[in-house]
C-alpha cells in the first residue's frame, strides 16, 4: 500500500473494501432471502426498462460514431424485449436450488467427532468482461445466488448500460436483506482500472475473466488474485477409422456451423487415413455448401482444390467463424498427439464405433470434456442441466468445465466434539 | 521466452518439459501400475538406507558449522530407523484407494446423452518445502499414487539428503510401468530457482509451498502458476459464555501446548466477558504450568501479573511456540469480529453448550475448519480419516483444509452420444 496515490485506485479500493463487508453479511443469508432480492432486482429491471434503453442508446450512439460493425452493435443493443429476457433469466436462477450450506461430506470418525464439509460462499468475485450488457446482470444473479459479492468490469464500450444496471440493481436491493454493495461496478474504464481489480489479493478471492484470448491471457498473467481461467476453445472432432461416416458428417457439420462464434464450436476437424478417401470427399462439399473455408494439410487438399493450405498457426487458432483446420492423421494416437499440442484444452470429440478406440481417446486426451459420438457444441452449462452457467473453465484447478452455481463455492470443514482432545 | 540464456533456467526447462511428457504417461496408469512402482521404491529406500544417512550426514554437518540449533538439527537428521519410517509411509499410501477414475457425478439428460464427471490427475504438481528430507518422499509418493509428475524444490540444507532421495527414487522407478521423470528435483539451490518455478505457468499446472508464512507469502505473490497456500494457522479458540469451562480449560490446555510448533496449534484466546471471572484464574494457571506466555489485553493482564501486554502485532501473530494472545471479549459477534480481523483462516474453535451459540459461530467465521467443543489440533488429513495429507489448505479455490488424495486431482467430462448434435 505504499504505491503514490491514485484517485482511480482510492475508488476502486473503497469499492472492494465495502465489497468485503457486504460479503460477511450476505455469506450467512437463508435461500428466501437471496431469492426474494433476485426477484426485486428483476422486477426492477422491468419497472425502468426504459431507462436502460435509454443509457443503451448512448452506448450505441458512440459505437456506431467508433464505426463499430452492425454485428457487434447487436451484441451490444438492449431493447425493452431484451432486458425482459433479462429479467427471466434472474427469476429463473432464483428457482434453482441454493448451493451454500450443502453437505458434501458428512461422516463419523471412530474418536466420536462428526465431521461435515460444507459449502460456503466464495466471498468476493470479481468478473472482468467483454460485449453484452446482459452479462453485468446475469453475473450479478449468479454470484448474489451463490452467496458471493460481483465486482463487476465490464466493456468500456458498455460504460453507459452497465452503470444503469448496476444503479438499478442497487436500488432494488436496498429493499431487501442482501446489502446493496453486494453488487458493484468497479470504478474506471482505463486499462488501468482491471489493474487495481487483479492486484487486490486479500480482499477479492477470485477473478473470472469472460472474454477473448488475449483479456484471458493478461489477467492469468498479471493477477495475483487466483484466477479462473474461461472459455478460449480450440476444440476437435475426430474421425477414427471406426467411424459411422454419416453420423461423423452430420456432427463435423453441427460442431462447426451450428454457431461458430461461442467456444465450443470445433476449428479443427482429424481425419483417419483410413477412412479419408470415404470422407473427405462428402465433408468438404458439405462444409463448402455451408460456406466454410477448410484449412487443410496437404493430404487433405488432395481432396479438392478449394481448400487453402493450412499453417502452423491454423493448428492453434480460435477461429470463431466459418472456418475450420483439417488434417489426415494415421493413427488415433497422432490425433491424440495433435490435440496435446495445439489443443486448448476446452472439448474434443472422438466418431467412432470402437469401444476401444473410445477407451483409449477418452483416457489419453486431457481436456475439460471429451465426446463419443456427439458434438462439441454440448460443453455448456445449459446443456448439462445446470440451469445456468458463469463460464466454461479450461483450467483443472477448482473447477473444470462448465460452472454452474457449485463452482461458484468453497467448502469449510465443520467439526463437532464433546470436548475431544488429541492425544 | 525472449529471456537472457541462464544455465539454471534451461536445466530448469529440462526438467518440466521432462516432466510434461512423463505426465501424459502417468495419468492412464492403472492402479496396480502405481501401486507397484511405490512398493518399489519403497523396497529401494530400505535397501540403500545407508547411502541416505551418510548423504545426510553432509547436510548435518554443514548445519552444525553454521550453527543450527540442535533442535532444527533433529528435524533434519535421518537414521535407518527414520528412512524405514519414510518407506512405511510409502506403502501406506499405496495401499490408499486410487482417486483417479472416481466418477464424481454421472447422470444421463433427457436427451439420452450420458455426462459423467471423472477425476483426473492435475498434471505437474510443484512442490516448494522447507526443512525435514522426509517431504521430499512424502509429497513425490502421494503425487505419483495421484497420478502427477512431481517437480520437488526442498531447502538447500538438505540438499544433499534429497538429492539422495530423488535418485534412489529414480533409479526405483526404472525396473517400472511408471516413467522416471515422474519424480524430479528442481535443479539448482538459489532463490532463482524457484523463481523459474514460480513462471512456468503451461508447463507446471500447480505448485503447493509447503513452509513458512514468509515462503508462501512470496509464492503466492510473484507465481504465474496456480497455488494452494497451505499451512499458515492463527487459529483461536473461543470461550463463550455458555461454555463448559472444564471442557475449556482442557481444550484451550490440549490446542496451545500438545505441540505448539504446528499449524493447528492455538495462537489465540478469546474469552467472554461473562465468563472470564471464572475462567480467567484457572486458564491462566493451567497455562503458566506449561509454560505459556500470555500476551493479553487490560482485561485479561488484571488477572494476572504474569500476563504480557499484547500489541497489534500479538493478534496477528502465528507463534508456533508456547505463547498466547488472549483478549476478553463482550459478545460472541465481538469474537467473530476479532478472528475476521486477524485470523488466517485456518481453524477456530468455540466452546459453548448452547446451540444457538455454535450454530451462529459456525454460519459466521470463515475458515478451512470451525470446531465446536473441540481442539484445534483435530484439523490434520490423518485425524480426518484422510489416510495421508499434502498438506492444510487456507485459501478458498480448488481445496479448503487438509488435502489429500482427491485434493491432487481435476475433473474432466466424459460424454457419451449416439451421434448428438446439437438444435
Amino acid at each position: 500500500m505504499s504505491e503514490p496515490y491514485n484517485e482511480e485506485r482510492e475508488a476502486f479500493l473503497r469499492v472492494a473494501e465495502s465489497g468485503r463487508a457486504a460479503a460477511a453479511e450476505l455469506a450467512p443469508l437463508p435461500r428466501a432471502a437471496k431469492d426474494a432480492a433476485l426477484h426485486a432486482v428483476a422486477d426492477a429491471l422491468v419497472a425502468r426498462a426504459d431507462e436502460i434503453v435509454k443509457a443503451n442508446a448512448g452506448d450505441v450512439a458512440r459505437a456506431r460514431e467508433a464505426g463499430t460493425s452492425e454485428a457487434m452493435i447487436d451484441r451490444l443493443a438492449l431493447t425493452r424485449e431484451r432486458v425482459e429476457a433479462v429479467a427471466a433469466a434472474v427469476r429463473k436462477v432464483a428457482a434453482l436450488p441454493d448451493p451454500v450450506g450443502e453437505t458434501v461430506r458428512g461422516y463419523v470418525l471412530p474418536n466420536g467427532l462428526s465431521v461435515q464439509q460444507v459449502r460456503v460462499p466464495l466471498g468476493v468475485v470479481g468478473i472482468i468482461y467483454e460485449g453484452r450488457p446482459n452479462v453485468t446482470v446475469d453475473a450479478a444473479a449468479l454470484c448474489l445466488k451463490s452467496g458471493n459479492v460481483a465486482l463487476l468490469r465490464g466493456s468500456s464500450s458498455a460504460v453507459d448500460s452497465n452503470t444503469a444496471l448496476v444503479a438499478i440493481m442497487q436500488d432494488a436491493l436496498r429493499g431487501t436483506a442482501v446489502p446493496q454493495d453486494a453488487v458493484q461496478r468497479v470504478p474506471g474504464t482505463s486499462r488501468e482500472s482491471v489493474k487495481h481489480l487483479m492486484r487486490a489479493r486479500g480482499l477479492v478471492d477470485v477473478l473470472i475473466p469472460r472474454g477473448g484470448a488475449s483479456l484471458i491471457s493478461s489477467v492469468v498473467q498479471e493477477s495475483t488474485v487466483p484466477v479462473i481461467e474461461t472459455g478460449v476453445g480450440n476444440c476437435s472432432v475426430y474421425v477414427d477409422e471406426s467411424a459411422d461416416l454419416d453420423m461423423a458428417l452430420a456432427i463435423l457439420v453441427n460442431a462447426k456451423t451450428q454457431r461458430p462464434s461461442v467456444c465450443n464450436a470445433a476449428e479443427t476437424v482429424l481425419i483417419h487415413a483410413n477412412v479419408a478417401d470415404r470422407f473427405l470427399p462428402r465433408a468438404l462439399a458439405a462444409l463448402k455448401e455451408k460456406g466454410v473455408t477448410v484449412h487443410g494439410d496437404a493430404l487433405v487438399r488432395a481432396y479438392s482444390p478449394d481448400v487453402v493450405a493450412a499453417t502452423e498457426d491454423d493448428w492453434y487458432a480460435e477461429y470463431l467463424s466459418l472456418d475450420i483446420a483439417a488434417r489426415v492423421v494415421p493413427t488415433l494416437d497422432e490425433a491424440v498427439a495433435h490435440i496435446r499440442r495445439y489443443g486448448s484444452g476446452h472439448t474434443e470429440a472422438i466418431i467412432t464405433d470402437s469401444q476401444p478406440a473410445a477407451r483409449r481417446f477418452v483416457a489419453l486426451v486431457d481436456s475439460a470434456a471429451v465426446m463419443v459420438n456427439a458434438s462439441t457444441r454440448f460443453t455448456d452449462g445449459e446443456e448439462f442441466g445446470f440451469g445456468a452457467e458463469i463460464g466454461i473453465s479450461t483450467q483443472k484447478l477448482h473447477a473444470r468445465g462448465p460452472m454452474g452455481l457449485p463452482e461458484l463455492t468453497s467448502t469449510k470443514y465443520v467439526v463437532t466434539g464433546e470436548g475431544h482432545t488429541r492425544g
